[in-house]
């Protein structure tokens, strides 16, 4: 099963939506109205053991502490947040837990000390949430909430032929490097690209540059030129060509208008967070990623990111 | 570990609500400030195959049809909205899939035919969720949006001592007579209830009647007195001492002011829907149950309801 490719069968299956819907499926976060011509943002993540983390019985690998955990699966769905320019504001958390760590409350509350210092830091209220046992799996599921003024928000459509593409941050090697544990989800920078109206189209890069990139293409109805000797690397070591799909990254991609470049790099304001051109939107038939060479690097249109040759 | 108790806890952690939080947790859904006066109403709930439905390896149960699954994920949502008098507005799914269920979409496909067709019925709207892969356990976790104006929300806390107490619906042997996965959530009529102010304290009556009610009663810090002969019954044959704690009715219970019970009885306009009086709330040292002769059902007051003892 293809979960792009799922999603949008199912999303054909949708009835129409209503007038307050203002953004559904297929973007970082939905929007439906809110108060005072905000709209409110919502948007769903979740962690699974041995899959988003380490358990005590992956092979070869130390569990990840619970706290971490915790923190992970609040910055996953910050980061998304973050990527239509939001203010993140309220969480609701379901645990579904095998016995072994249910059998005291100890992996639960070091869970929620993880969770809770990361959504004190980013001003995030716990407002609801459940707990289930399973049995063997280790499931936590997250929605967030968070909010933007109407005209500011962000989308993954938006992009146009011409507009330069820049990202936050670096890219590749994330589980190694811990990245994907203690990374800080870009919702200032985010925040101040939509107040700014920088970004035309911006997406969160969670499934790797390629893929995210990709799609951020197909909703704007783009082609991404990306000159791989600018993307900015996590482990200097690391290929290209792999740091772009390794994924976990939780880098914004974002297109601007060329005219607005300049003042872009001049006043960016977060002196701790990268921030690198990496490309050119350009018109294509399909959307798809070319490198500087004009060369496809996503076959497929689709899911081709983990198709695709690596032949440097 | 006790779910309740361990909330408590949590609850405590938490930093105080900005004003923007009407509802925090331990309520059947969260409330949030929303456009025009109204509150937006919020809930999580999940659903564990093996544990809310039979998979196929369950022994001795035929597999839950897939469509049943998704129907009740979004049923038991729907519940908390109608328990806080609400409309459900928007839904967002989040899916951890063991291999066997994804090496088609067939499951999935089933599991969204059954949440869309009730999605319909109740004019909700899926908005956005998550696939993920998870090893062995299915888990599905659900957030219901929902709206009620700011002065009709029914909360569990409100109900006074001499308030009547009334349910709909019957008790006890949800999952021997299917009741669990073809239940009707009580949207319309918790709707009605608290458009016409009736009900001064509500809960959707999803663990039994007994630990909702000690629930209920806990918020309100009154006794509930409840006529155990007077407790509908789902299955004639069960002892009511049992189907109080059966749990999976998926029904309301509410305490209405005496002087508004005859209007009620009178006015109440779901015929299809059985409407009871079961008993009386009442002023008590600490929460508890007891029976028609004065009896506790609940031992400590927590969750005692599964050590009482059945003398019947």
């Amino acid at each position: 099963m293809n979960e792009d490719s799922f999603l949008a069968g199912l999303r054909q299956r949708l009835p129409v939506a209503s007038a307050d819907v203002v953004i559904g499926p297929g973007d970082d976060c939905a929007a439906i109205t809110g108060a005072d011509h905000d709209l409110l943002l919502l948007a769903l993540d979740q962690i699974v053991g041995g899959r988003h983390y380490f358990e005590q019985d992956d092979k070869g690998s130390a569990a990840t502490a619970p706290e971490l955990v915790g923190r992970k699966l609040l910055a996953r769905n910050l980061s998304d947040i973050a990527a239509m320019g939001g203010t993140p504001l309220f969480c609701l958390v379901g645990c579904a837990l095998s016995p072994r760590l249910t059998h005291t409350d100890d992996w639960l509350n070091r869970f929620f000390d993880g969770l809770l210092e990361l959504a004190g830091e980013y001003q995030v209220q716990l407002i609801g949430g459940d707990l289930a046992a399973s049995r063997q799996d280790d499931v936590g599921s997250l929605t967030i909430v968070g909010s933007v003024p109407a005209d500011q928000v962000c989308r993954r459509s938006g992009a146009r032929p011409g507009d330069l593409l820049f990202v936050t941050g670096q890219f590749g090697d994330s589980v190694n490097t811990g990245h994907h544990l203690h990374f800080q989800p870009r919702c200032r920078e985010g925040r101040w690209l939509a107040e700014q109206k920088m970004a035309r189209a911006m997406i969160d890069v969670s499934d790797g540059l390629l893929l995210d990139g990709l799609r951020l293409g197909q909703a704007s109805n783009i082609g991404l030129q990306i000159d791989l000797t600018t993307v900015p690397l996590r482990n200097p070591e690391r290929k290209v060509k792999l740091a772009i799909s390794d994924g976990e990254d939780y880098e914004l991609l974002f297109a601007v208008a060329p005219e607005k470049a300049g003042r872009l790099t001049e006043s960016w304001p977060f002196a701790g967070t990268p921030l690198a051109r990496i490309g050119t939107a350009v018109q294509n038939e399909t959307p798809e990623i070319i490198d500087q060479q004009g060369r496809s690097l996503t076959r497929n249109g689709q899911m081709g990111y983990d198709h695709y040759s690596v032949d440097d």
